[in-house]
């Protein structure tokens, strides 16, 4: 069987890496000739909406999946329409659009910040009183529009704010004063089956994710469980998904989730019983899921910017490192460690020496 | 940094695919187009001692290794003198002759079963009495030379087995009424450091190995470890060696060594802390050695000859799948199946499951 990746990146390399062993081969398309995934793979050089790039990837790829979700739909659509695409149309659809992923979240009745669509400054003006200072202007897509967020402090800054917008579609969200961010990831099957793994707890910088841990026996595993199976029976899903939530004392908000594998579960390559890159392979390829049982204390430090010393990096007890090869420049992730540890002490400790070291060198 | 490999079957695969996280690039020499590490790493296409490209793999590769122990002397000789070569020439003369080999454990003051050189039929009726019967008369060195194999149960046999030799330089082994076969697998670093791993028991059937499991807190683990570093100092080794023993009435008897990663040390993918994979990519660039800890329960099963269904293998639990995208035929190793577990209950059904399952497609 081959499967088709729609970017190359270090994502579609441990999807890659994760699927040798099952007897998978890859190929990939991504306009970076030094794409992480490329010596892993057949390469398809180009650009992701080359139409003649995509007929060769839908010709020989028996299931296409993808890196990121900002997919343009008529891709999606392309695709879908000349071979298997999981995760399904539907569900990037609705991740590539803040407000349609908003309502999302309400309408299956899992809470989230407050938040009000914005096409216009009055719509930002009348929406302001409800939502509340300080809040955040978002452009409703991203990615491909290339928009971005403004946070506002007080009424005075909404002219400028909504003017930064350059008329692009818009939603206004509130400030959550949440305790944690966790994610939960979970895979499910053509056939319906789900898989859940232990929530992770997350914390960002710069809105860069810098450390993940597992969190086993969570109190929160449960309610978490249920708002991903929601989301994924609603959107007919397959593949891996991952959630993130805000913890506000004890009850969790739904921030935003990706259709694809993700950085907050890295840790699941050693730290759990079958990695999330295997399991999303699993469930598009409708194989029986693989088992998520944490194994022991893991938790994971990403390098931003740069990288330290392999030596130094391996001589730290515990630590697994994960290199992307890609070429450091400022605020690009170019490897991942993983901490785990059979006790909780030489867990903390390694952590937190990798996180000092991930520090030094983060230029972000 | 870029690994040159002799061989590119599935020990070159697997050790790519414990090098891509370090940031490794691979590079294989292997006759076989379909070679099942090609897919990742560049690919040089020939004879394993064709000049050209022997010449090019030197040039190209920061380290050359291999996966097989039959590197003819030239080829050792030729690499070693372009390029880094590990591990040592000196351990593959060793282990290419099984005389060498025997009388080195002998130096080591390591006991193994009786054995006497033939070479000819007056040596091997001299050698008999002392040795016993059953016995077996092996050609000292195999693979390249092809040459046999032959069972000696009396007397009247001795003219026709020596006669099969056809004049090759030989050994004969006494028989060893052991009760276990295990290996020690163990990693050591240009700078002395040695990593070993718990001993692997391990059950042979016609001469190829099926079930490796790993032997935790095994009472013979302090002997093997001496034996085994015996052998490292001796070689000036760097990489990983597995030393195959026989447990005879808690003593233990050295059959034979591999000067590379071991079939019989697989199941330290999932179930050590770091693979055998792993630490002798580790050991060869001189990084730190990786923990050899055991994660659990694992053992291994080989799928010879045929493998089961893909969706029937992940459906028993703690089952991780290992295919090496070889063409099933007769004989030939085509994947191997690891279980890893918490309970011992757990992981001895699904090893048994397992192996009946191999046992039903298995054709040798």
């Amino acid at each position: 069987m081959k499967i088709g990746v729609l970017g190359g990146g270090q994502l579609a390399r441990m999807i890659a890496l994760a699927g040798y062993p099952l007897g998978l081969k890859f190929i990939v398309l991504d306009p970076d000739p030094n794409a992480g995934a490329g010596g892993l793979s057949e390469h398809l050089l180009g650009a992701y909406d080359d139409p003649d790039l995509l007929a060769q990837l839908a010709e020989k790829a028996d299931v296409v999946t993808y890196e990121f979700e900002n997919v343009p739909a008529h891709v999606a659509k392309f695709l879908s329409s000349h071979t298997l695409v999981y995760p399904p149309a539907g569900a990037l659809a609705v991740a590539q659009d803040r407000l349609l992923e908003k309502n999302f979240f309400k309408d299956l009745g899992i809470r989230t910040a407050p938040f009000a669509p914005v096409d216009s400054l009055p719509d930002l003006q009348k929406a302001m009183p409800a939502i509340g200072y300080p809040a955040i202007l978002k452009s409703r897509r991203m990615g491909y529009d290339g928009k971005g967020q403004v946070v506002l402090k007080s009424a005075e800054a909404l002219e400028s704010a909504w003017e930064s917008m350059q008329g692009a579609a818009s939603i206004v969200e509130g400030f959550v004063p949440f305790q944690r961010e966790v994610s939960i990831i979970a895979a499910r099957s053509p056939s319906g089956a789900i898989a859940y793994y232990p929530l992770s707890e997350n914390q960002h910088r710069g809105g860069i994710l810098r450390v993940a841990e597992c969190c086993t026996n969570d109190p929160e595993q449960a309610t978490a469980e249920n708002y991903v199976s929601l989301l994924l029976e609603k959107l007919d899903y397959v593949g891996v998904i991952a959630l993130e939530l805000f913890d506000l004392n004890g009850e969790l908000l739904a921030n935003e989730f990706a259709p694809r594998v993700h950085n907050s579960g890295h840790w699941t390559i050693e730290g759990a019983e079958t990695s999330q890159f295997e399991n999303h392979l699993r469930a598009i390829l409708d194989l029986p899921l693989g088992s998520t049982q944490p194994r022991g204390y893991a938790g994971m430090v990403n390098f931003i910017g740069g990288l330290a010393d392999d030596a130094q990096l391996l001589n730290i007890p515990n630590t697994h490192l994960h290199l992307y090869d890609k070429t450091p420049r400022k605020g690009r992730k170019v490897a991942h460690a993983t901490v785990r540890a059979d006790s909780e002490t030489a867990y903390r400790d390694a952590l937190q020496h990798l996180a000092e070291l991930a520090l030094a060198v983060d230029d972000s």
